[in-house]
């Protein structure tokens, strides 16, 4: 009983979402494996078929697109406010993140020219957003952004070239309730993607305050706090807290699917079924 | 009477949303504009501020996030189902739709690399996937995408560099109904933009057949039909319609702004108005 699959079946398999128990199989002899795998992608691409029609008749929208309306919906309930920023944005703001050359995230940023790339994250954007929000609105400023961003990746499993990213950001808060409201923040996120049962990694720090992971096997969330080292750059001068999110990976644990991209925008993958069937 | 305002005073005006009569108008003297300009822009100032306080307190939700919205509710009870795709594309499959260098277009794409670009359309995506779902779907195949495409502009009153388009597509229809079902798409489209007496410009073809473009002052949509000269790099051997919109022109006309920018992605505006106030 040591025969597994071969690379090929197993990338197949992966790729038809089989369960990690499939995956995993072994047999006592290659023809028996071989005829397993004929029946299990028979099955497997059954019902690949079976939820591709039922998307054309029924459901007509995908995963992504409504747990996006979701989160909107939700968000705006709780007093949030959407924004919609560019996704082309300047190597100026990006430096004022401490996104230069030195930094980990640089090397992954897509550039269009000298002057301009992708954005890697939302967070420039918000912070520019405050700035002129705080001289008009009266606090507490409640924002989110649900966007893509990019970031070069060896586009395993768990990484997207283009992913969506959704950011909450509370400005103009007590001191003492940031905490609180990150966990309010996640537990909103989490109730509405379907996802119980999901952990909360703290990590303090003198600089930054408490920030909180939001993980379940994989990193779901990061968030951040201010007053924080970057606010003087941006002109921010009150509390804050901030969580983001990538929405395929939230799909991706609540579909139980075997990767990320079958929940993401895609050629190969319509609302999570492989499209080679 | 044929003093006007300067082009600073022009520009603001602009920016801050006036009418078009407002901005065409003519002072006896440069002192008399100075007062009425100082009038009028606090007064447009007051009704940007009114318009934000109202969008934090009750809206929540900017213009164009509540027409996708509406778009994808309208034509999923049409039969339309939606897809979502990468903005990042080859320039293989730009190249099959014809964007090489002798194109107009292929100086307005911006790369990403040797090899990769952002869309400046949605159609080479959407005839991958047609050729999928041609051999797994029951024609006829209604598919529709909203989302962001790319474009090198001069950034004009009526252009943007990244700006969201809706293109609506069925596939597999008798010959004799395309025409009259380009023209149920654009009523519809119409209809949830809440734009009434609009145009339709009809171009007739040997090649193309009918095309048929949407204009109401200005072109807020276009359309194609096969079968088309391209068809056959996609594999594509049957009857099909396309309309194609730009939203943040619907907004534009719908909402009388003054410019695109004030609808679209945006750090300057939020939902129309400008936020050096």
């Amino acid at each position: 009983m040591d025969i597994t699959w071969t690379p090929i079946q197993k990338q197949r398999l992966k790729e038809l979402n089989a369960s990690p128990v499939c995956q995993e199989k072994r047999f006592e002899s290659a023809n028996k494996r071989d005829v397993a795998f004929q029946d299990l992608e028979r099955q497997l691409v059954a019902k690949g078929r079976q939820h591709l029609t039922e998307f054309q008749n029924n459901s007509k929208r995908p995963l992504l697109s409504k747990l996006e309306q979701r989160l909107i919906e939700a968000l705006n309930l709780r007093g949030f406010a959407q924004v919609m920023t560019p996704t082309i944005i300047s190597k100026g703001s990006l430096a004022k993140m401490s996104v230069d050359d030195k930094h980990p995230l640089f090397s992954q940023v897509f550039w269009l020219d000298s002057k301009r790339c992708l954005r890697p994250m939302l967070a420039p954007n918000l912070y520019t957003l405050w700035k002129d929000l705080l001289r008009l609105w009266q606090p507490p400023i409640r924002l989110f952004e649900i966007g893509t961003c990019y970031r070069k990746e060896s586009q395993g499993g768990l990484h997207l070239n283009e992913f969506t990213m959704l950011n909450i950001t509370e400005l103009g808060l007590p001191l003492n309730e940031r905490r609180q409201r990150l966990e309010e923040m996640a537990a909103l996120v989490m109730s509405v993607a379907g996802i119980d049962e999901y952990q909360l990694e703290v990590t303090s720090s003198v600089v930054y305050g408490d920030t909180l992971d939001v993980i379940k096997g994989i990193e779901l969330g990061s968030s951040a706090m201010g007053p924080h080292v970057l606010d003087k750059k941006w002109g921010i001068t009150v509390p804050w807290v901030g969580i983001g999110f990538g929405l395929e990976r939230l799909l991706m644990v609540k579909e139980e699917a075997q990767n990320v991209q079958s929940m993401g925008r895609s050629l190969s993958y319509l609302d999570g079924v492989r499209l080679n069937i």
